[in-house]
């Protein structure tokens, strides 16, 4: 297999937009091959993450992304893994350029969903839940994740103050990042005092429904050599859960997360402790808690505390969500796992403004649908 | 690259189901599996074609499905690419296994749709065309390739009658599918008299809304030689068009048929004369004209009458949709780019009973999304 790289990235703001599910992936895409110095006619083919393309009336984005960038001839495809949509995506993109079969790709995820209003939103979210065990049983996401914070919180005995620092962590490192969805600060006091959504997680232990676009550009280390700042893909993993929550020996662990950590750890050849900073799947606090102990930085049963001590801050032990995450950055389902890469990208070549993180050659990107039934790993390194 | 075979292949009836779209999708997987004389512990990932997963209330298919067959472990991911959807699943399956990431893989197409009603039905289709510029003006896809077939009618001067050859010869072939929708014979007058759907394309010119799943397994040769019967896929190939029919110089030939055509005869190093037979996207009758011609069987306005006359069925000179087509054996919409591949599996494994093509050593497939803003063709041999 080929070397992999990110030679660009884009993004809209993520939040409440009003442009068309068309318009902002193709804004994503334009910023991205800005980025990356190339020309649209270098693309070779385009992976588009989405889910709910039905949400503004445009399912088969790929040929109306490829005709507006005036490559119409180009191939695409959209991929959906529920909230996990845009790994997925960013990794098929990868394997295609690997593999040998292009040398120069665009992976751009979108959605637009915030129009249609939440009970909808959550409603169609439910779909991508093991819809005979789980939606139709009224158990939304808000309270599967729910029964894993509490399960969680019975098993290691934390608080949910414990829980609420997450937020807090996440809200002040999106407070810096211009493209964030909910930029501003909030204290435990904030979370612990909002609305009960699904005990024990109230409305600032959720991430909210966003609409945006994200986009990155993979090539050959030879393409990208000629052209602008890239980092290498040194890592790639996926792996999958029992669909429904009730499948699972353990609620206080993602055991796809696990299996796509070690493949992408055992592909680069390094520990967890070389990850300089994560972005991790924060759609709740707790799913935070989880990934950061799965993934390896902390011992489970730990993750929490660790947080609440402030471990996972912007220069701390391991910085994890430097961009804000799902929780503060937002969450346009289908963008967030390659947003995380653009995140990736920032972070490596010295575009993160603020939220740098210093002295960082290591990146994780680690995004899952739903539960975590489906989810990818990605590691990046500096040339 | 590694040389990829397909290894086994099955197929639910297609047509109105009545079990869910995780259970269809999960019996033609198992009669996959059951073909190829594996384990589905041998399965190492799934690449699942599905549009409109909401229709049946679950999207984020794979992990349902890998939970169903006891590999939850599994990683998964579905793909959109409109009703070309399931060739470029079994594309990104095959790249996948011949770039080295995967020894065996399992792609599976699957639709429920027709409990939704057919204004539903062809409303969120519509989705699928360019919709800002074709969906919300009114015009749904059998408008658009009413269209196309008055500027072939103008342009190459055929009659309508003409164009109905190609339905009664798919009926012919589908009446031998013991899997088809639409298992009849017609007559040239029952097109002609059947109800117009939007002139000069009447309703036996349309395929069917269907329900179904298609799956195949997909293997390294070396893996396939120590288990059942296997073909080789020699050739594989994806194009794009613009995605508005208004974007496009003639409305007689779709571009993306030709590109992903041509990459796939050279990586085979075949021309057309050498394809025994033709599984092509026909969701209506100009379709698979038009197919025929852009494909290399016939020059540019002579496929109508090369139907009329015969030289399309099921053995002579160029056997085109012997399952039957979208036409009779029907259009699950994420199934049918995999069904397709099935058929060819069953023609060059000897298991296509009387709809046999006879002494067939290359078999192609050619399935688009849209109006043909995307496509894949792949080429099929015996080992």
């Amino acid at each position: 297999m080929r070397n992999v790289c990110v030679l660009g990235a884009g993004s809209t703001r993520y939040g409440k937009l009003d442009d068309s599910i068309s318009d902002i992936a193709a804004q994503a895409s334009a910023d991205a091959i800005q980025g990356a110095g190339i020309s649209p006619k270098d693309i070779e083919a385009s992976y588009i993450a989405n889910v709910f393309g039905v949400a503004d009336k445009q399912v088969h984005l790929g040929p109306v992304l490829m005709s507006t960038l005036g490559i119409p001839d180009r191939p695409s495809l959209s991929i959906e893994s529920a909230c996990g949509s845009g790994s997925i995506a960013f990794r098929e993109a990868y394997a295609n350029v690997a593999g040998g079969f292009y040398d120069c790709v665009i992976a751009t995820g979108v959605e637009k969903v915030t129009h249609t209003g939440t009970n909808w939103t959550t409603t169609y979210f439910a779909y991508c839940s093991d819809f005979f065990y789980e939606g139709q049983a009224g158990a939304s996401f808000p309270g599967l994740f729910a029964s894993m914070a509490r399960a969680y919180i019975e098993e290691f005995k934390i608080t949910e103050e414990d829980l609420a620092a997450v937020a807090v962590k996440n809200h002040e490192n999106g407070a810096k990042n211009p493209k964030a969805h909910l930029r501003k600060g909030i204290t435990v006091e904030d979370v612990m005092s909002s609305a009960v959504v699904a005990s024990p997680l109230k409305l600032y232990d959720c991430c909210p429904f966003s609409d945006g676009a994200s986009s990155v550009i993979l090539c050959t280390e030879e393409f990208a050599k000629s052209h602008g700042k890239y980092v290498r893909v040194v890592g790639s993993g996926r792996g999958g859960s029992p669909a429904a929550l009730q499948g699972r020996e353990r609620l206080t662990t993602i055991p796809s997360t696990k299996i796509a950590a070690k493949q992408a750890y055992e592909m680069a050849g390094i520990t967890p402790d070389k990850v300089d900073f994560a972005e991790v799947h924060d759609c709740f606090t707790i799913a935070e808690v989880v990934d950061t102990e799965d993934l390896g930085f902390f011992e489970k049963g730990t993750g929490a505390r660790a947080a609440a001590d402030g471990r996972t801050g912007l220069n701390s032990d391991i910085p994890v969500n430097p961009s804000g995450g799902l929780k503060s950055k937002g969450h346009p389902i289908g963008a967030t796992g390659i947003g995380q890469v653009a995140e990736a990208y920032d972070q490596l070549t010295g575009r993160a403004g603020e939220r740098s993180v210093r002295g960082a050659e290591v990146g994780l990107t680690h995004n899952f649908g739903a539960t975590g039934a489906s989810c990818a790993v990605h590691l990046f390194a500096r040339p």
